[in-house]
């Protein structure tokens, strides 16, 4: 039977959401591997909604994560309320602002954040079943927060020293890793990758991604 | 100098907008020739909103198609009422049922549909600049419409026969074609592969994207 990756999406655009060349990237990956990527996101409104060609935020519209998050996944989607560890063999975090705005709020509070509960229970249930997780581009940011404290993860945003510094506070070890390249922690089985925290292109970004997905599922016992 | 792409998204989802794997994969797939990608939509209100979890309409809802399909290009995109065929080397549309909703009305009216004019007169001054063009999924319709009285070029949008004869009312010459191929009209410089149309998976899809957008760089003369 093929492996099942979770995907956990957070909205739909780089500025208020999942990352989308981010995640078609991953999502490929894993059809790639023969693996069966398993989507699921929150259902809640969005911290805000960006008008992605001004940069702005638009005033007065709301947009829920699902509802969003499903644009992305074809309709073909789940509440992540409704999903426990036993549904995925390895889990995976795309990035995005929705990672640091939706899934938690990193991007206003940085160390201090706190998380979507939802979030936080699949994470501390994938560590403690001993599967694999994985995280690009800002949201190794979660994993820092949920599994700093107890499990001190080896993990990468790129080089950004101020956001690895707010990392490592929320209890992680942060190292530099560059664009096309992924970092692993054998112990805690936790892979991340850059991708647009340092990426000039697109290309760039799936180079790291895609071994990102390659150690994940590697991972998989 | 690197070649450049023009791609004219219609949207950000697959139901009211672009096909957001078809978009992500052309974009991956020129930057990886070491072509430059040129995004543009229109500055015009969607059809209809659909919300993709439940997969109906969003009642009252609008939104803009330029707008939305920035989401996808990152803010990194044109008004196509701004471009004119000077401006890439070779044009590609992706598909989604924007390409049939939003670009034109071919999803409504049929092979009586109208199209979008600054979409119509980029693609009549790219036949007439002898550039290339590709269409996917069911952007091909696009290209019946506005291309077929005339150039009556050979296209694919699969093999679902009731969309082919729409084709062929038009003026195009429709030719069945296996998900993972691509269909060249070597006298027109026309390519078209069927991805969604035919697609079980994201990799089906990508393998007729990536040789689509391959044969759409190498007739650029």
């Amino acid at each position: 039977m093929a492996k099942k990756i979770g995907v956990i999406l957070s909205g739909c655009g780089v500025y208020d959401g999942s990352e989308i060349h981010e995640t078609v990237i991953t999502l490929l990956a894993i059809d790639r591997a023969g693996a069966e990527a398993v989507c699921m996101a929150p259902n809640i409104d969005q911290m805000h909604v960006i008008n992605h060609l001004a940069g702005e935020p638009a005033e007065g519209e709301k947009r829920n994560v699902l509802v969003e998050s499903a644009r992305i996944a074809r309709g073909n989607i789940k509440d992540i309320a409704t999903v426990t560890v036993a549904d995925f063999d390895a889990l995976i975090l795309p990035g995005g602002f929705g990672a640091a705005k939706n899934l938690c709020d990193f991007a206003v509070n940085g160390p201090d954040c706190s998380v979507n509960p939802d979030v936080a229970r699949l994470l501390k249930e994938t560590v403690a079943a001993k599967k694999p997780l994985a995280a690009i581009c800002i949201a190794p940011a979660l994993l820092a927060k949920v599994l700093g404290p107890i499990n001190s993860p080896v993990l990468t945003i790129g080089t950004d020293q101020g956001t690895a510094e707010a990392l490592n506070k929320m209890g992680a070890k942060h190292v530099d890793c560059p664009v096309k390249e992924a970092v692993v922690d054998r112990q805690n089985r936790i892979v991340s990758s850059p991708a647009y925290m340092l990426a000039g292109s697109i290309s760039e970004a799936a180079a790291g991604i895609e071994k990102t997905v390659q150690e994940l599922i590697a991972m998989i016992e």
